[in-house]
């Protein structure tokens, strides 16, 4: 019995969930296709084929669905990169992480991620500062998982804040072109830019290799002088 | 007499260039504030203190100057990124190329590149799939860039196409922070943002020195047995 209404209960959140979901989704796609000016209730309703009452039910009107929308996004992008902050981990495996979340983010609701770009003018005022916030918020973690990696000597020396306005606007810009990539998942794809910011800032192995320790130099030394007797073999 | 008569053309035509781009400017800053929609002719005239026949004169309508916009910006990155590929150079020096131009095209044009992305459905159907195939364009010239370097042993085995959009990417964001980076000019930035992409695409000094030659190996196993003996110093 109790199992019985554990069950129940489980289905009915996962359907109040799903709803939400497919109207954030729905109401995505006329927004970029018609602005959100554009838009009416009743577009929404009949994209989804629901009646005007049923949309209701959920969103008193379309502020609330934009609002919805942002607060999903920005909030989950503020949340996903403090946590990474919070785990402490090496500066590259933090980096790796940050990149890899956030990509995964915006590439599992690219249409979703656009609107909220596109309209953050027509949202009310307080509903603007606190996606405004979440934002800066972002930033500043992948500031400093940057910075840390330059302070401890894992990463070059560059600009942390250039360079992570740089990252985070190529996981953004995923939300353009993902569907025209072919046939890579979000995942692939998000391990593909997160590999991508790690050797941007990587140092060299030449240089890591003060900071590895004593068998890692001599293995890299070792590779160095069979690849000189390579080159030596070649020039005879 | 000529030299008047010359200095007198090169006035007027530097007019003619400068009032447009004195349009398209005001005009950029209110599709941005208010929406393409949501502007009227009236409200860009207003904005450059001239009388709506003096705007008339230059442009008919608010489609012409989004033509005029999209035509500016979509043609000239795909003439920038052409004409990188055209040169021949080395692959390193043509990412940093293509990056460099790429990005300073978009610095040097925030507002107008975020009006030309997010008005994109209200173009014309014939000036829409010209900027489409400029855009297709400019990737392709990205990812030759990049496959060439693959195909050459100097860059590391990626995905050319999806490192292409990525690096595109990173440039597009910049209309969306530059601004708010600081003291740092377009220039400045375009130039962090090549240094960013060739270290992500550059392959590892170890494995570099195969290709480099005698010389060059010896130097960095040179460099390496020196940071091998600091290592020692540390341990002892």
């Amino acid at each position: 019995m109790l199992l019985d209404t554990e069950t129940a209960m489980a289905r009915k959140t996962s359907k109040i969930n799903v709803v939400p979901q497919a109207i954030l989704e729905a109401a995505s796609n006329l927004f970029i296709q018609r602005g959100y000016e554009g838009t009416t209730m009743q577009d929404i309703a009949k994209e989804l084929d629901i009646s005007r009452s049923a949309l209701y039910y959920y969103y008193k009107n379309k502020e609330e669905i934009l609002v919805s929308l942002t607060e999903g996004l920005t909030l989950a992008a503020e949340q996903l990169a403090s946590q990474v902050v919070e785990k402490g981990k090496a500066p590259e495996e933090a980096l790796r992480e940050i990149v890899y979340q956030h990509a995964k983010l915006i590439l599992y609701r690219p249409v979703q991620f656009r609107v909220v770009d596109q309209a953050l003018g027509s949202l009310p005022e307080k509903q603007r500062k606190i996606a405004e916030t979440a934002r800066r918020i972002v930033l500043q973690r992948f500031t400093e998982v940057i910075q840390r990696g330059i302070d401890e000597g894992r990463f070059r020396l560059v600009n942390a804040r250039v360079t992570a306005f740089s990252l985070i606007g190529m996981c953004n810009w995923t939300a353009w072109w993902f569907k025209s990539a072919g046939a890579k998942s979000a995942e692939e794809i998000a391990e593909m830019l997160a590999d991508l910011s790690l050797h941007a800032l990587e140092r060299g192995e030449v240089k890591k290799v003060g900071k590895a320790g004593l068998d890692e130099t001599l293995r890299i030394l070792e590779e160095n002088l069979s690849q000189l007797k390579e080159v030596i073999d070649t020039q005879r």
